[in-house]
């Protein structure tokens, strides 16, 4: 399934973006990541975890966008919404696609136009360098620039349509969540433990698994990124997994703490007081507010270590999108928005325990896209 | 498990490096990647799924690398065998990492000194195009350019402790392949089969599956990128899957067709001239043959289709890499080299068949690391 949307979604999607190029003086975009070329597209596939290939996207500032993008994947972009596709034979290691896409973009910007390419935070520019200097060259009276933002201010802003795909991928998780106990006790590796609990996670309903992360120390871990160690989990251990499960193309993220025996006073304690923490971010969330305050409103009950660098961030087609929670985004919060809550709290000795749900900001206030969690700390039989 | 490898693999890689880097005259490499950071320092993160932080690892000519990464990144990377480890509180909108990164840069190279950058074929530079053009306006006194293609050059021969973790995953995927009679018959969703058998590779050991593409379709398939969709497999399919599962963060990358219900003869013939090309690619594999010569050997008994735009490729810490099965390809084989082959056949009417083994390159010949599929096309009853 190439385009999970109905074609009206993408071009919305695209009379938006055309809008803010207009505005910001723009003759065409160029798009090379996944998620940007989804966005506009529909283009889904796990291809991209093959780096081998460079795909390219124009959106010109009036009519239809243009794929430029190698051979292997001219069938299933067919299966979409863009009618102008064109193709190489790639790899080509003497012009893997740049001088299609050069004179295709010749086409669409006249001398002197501008060419706005996404450049701020939390982008990149999937091609080589060389390719890059080489795309430069080749349309010397062409400015290449930023997009002015365009892309990340838009895709902020979920539709009903993604909205629903973030939730179905959150349901599923919390499917999964409430089987551990199924999967863990004392003495099983954690290693097991991940294993298990991605195959929880397809079973449930995920069409694949692209992050699972945690770890399983006593009263607390010291990351949140690593990869499963094949240490047993040992009574007092507190195990922590945060899946992004995607579903449809989007995913959701979001984390649980099990206690493994009864949990300690300390333990209890803390993850009451993370629980409260996501309930003050959840209870400041609603539209016209702006991020920070999110941020505020949960390190004022945690006390505010943020070792993890911030409280939480945007969700969709990406485990992590803009905006970030912390103190310098004031990003004014819309209806649409889609944002975890991921308060942290300092456990001592270098240890740390932190809890994350999702949000969605509706009309009036949020509304919990995840099951969210309750104050007491799940505890599984030693 | 940050580390995979004993230290003196990383310093064996690092020594390899710089003398690459004397020879070509850079003072510092800067690498940005997943692949390229893991090559050198060992850390190991399936956090690379976020794209919001960028991270770096700077290596200087002589001495030790350095890591300049998001504090989130500190306790893992402190668990390797990188000893400078320098952090700021990513995410920072002002200025993220930049101004860190380029002191450090400044300290390793000398004023009119050469910092590297991988800029070739397969690669990207990971960071905002933004912070891109921060860095080099910070350092206006130094140069910077492509890598001379060290890593590309050093990291497509793998040594023995990453066969052995590639020939495991190879022999995981294995025993999925042979379980997928139990998941795959008549009625039941290609989505269902995909789901399931991302299970059965977790069950055998995968420690993720970041891969998977596939088809069902009678008597050929358009393409070996899409995901999967609801429809039920039918009698008369070719059912394909193709897989890239990871284990101590090496994959493998290989398919097996399966047809439902019995085979006609021009699938079982497309399949067995598919495998009697695979063979021929590994007949001509040893050191001193070129990529090129692989490729020929294939395409001699396919007939040449190359819809999917080569016929193999490398393989190791990602799913591709270099070099490329493709005509124009005339890399030496050496011992260590992992390649896939990977022909295809075309069935008419848009339809292809595709097979995929993989392989390394020995000191005389090569050697399957994938358990070689026979002549004969799997029946799975209808």
């Amino acid at each position: 399934m190439a385009m999970i949307f109905p074609e009206a979604e993408y071009r919305a999607r695209l009379a938006a973006i055309q809008s803010g190029m207009a505005r910001a003086g723009r003759d065409a975009l160029l798009l090379t990541t996944e998620p940007e070329i989804r966005y506009i597209s529909g283009f889904l596939t796990r291809f991209w975890e093959s780096s081998t290939r460079p795909w390219f996207l124009i959106v010109p500032v009036r009519g239809d966008p243009v794929a430029v993008i190698p051979g292997i994947g001219q069938p299933l972009m067919a299966q979409g919404w863009i009618a102008d596709i064109r193709c190489w034979p790639s790899p080509d290691y003497a012009d893997d696609g740049v001088s299609l896409l050069a004179s295709a973009l010749a086409e669409f910007v006249p001398t002197g136009g501008a060419i706005g390419v996404p450049s701020g935070g939390e982008t990149h520019l999937r091609m080589p360098l060389e390719s890059w200097a080489a795309l430069r060259a080749a349309l010397p009276l062409r400015s290449f620039g930023d997009d002015a933002g365009i892309l990340r201010r838009l895709r902020m802003v979920k539709s009903a349509d993604e909205i629903a795909c973030i939730e179905h991928a959150c349901a599923i998780a919390g499917r999964a969540f409430a089987r551990v106990p199924e999967i863990a006790r004392a003495g099983v590796p954690l290693s097991h433990v991940f294993r298990r609990f991605q195959m929880l996670c397809l079973e449930e309903g995920a069409d694949w698994v692209p992050y699972l992360a945690g770890a399983a120390a006593p009263g607390g871990y010291a990351d949140v990124i690593s990869p499963a160690t094949d240490a047993p989990l040992r009574q007092g251990d507190v195990l922590m997994l945060d899946t992004g499960l995607v579903r449809d193309g989007y995913f959701c993220d979001f984390d649980r703490n099990f206690s493994i025996g009864p949990a300690s006073p300390a333990l209890r304690e803390a993850h009451a007081a993370l629980i409260a923490a996501t309930q003050a971010g959840f209870a400041a969330a609603r539209p016209g507010a702006r991020v920070c305050d999110l941020y505020h409103a949960m390190a004022a009950v945690t006390g505010g270590g943020v070792e993890s660098g911030r409280l939480g961030h945007g969700l969709g087609m990406q485990l992590t999108e803009p905006p970030s929670l912390i103190p310098a985004d004031d990003t004014v919060l819309a209806p649409g928005m889609v944002l975890t809550l991921e308060p942290l709290i300092s456990m001592g000795q270098g240890r740390i325990l932190v809890h994350e749900e999702n949000i969605v900001i509706t009309e009036q206030c949020a509304r919990w896209l995840s099951p969210v969690a309750g104050p007491e700390i799940m505890e599984i039989a030693a």
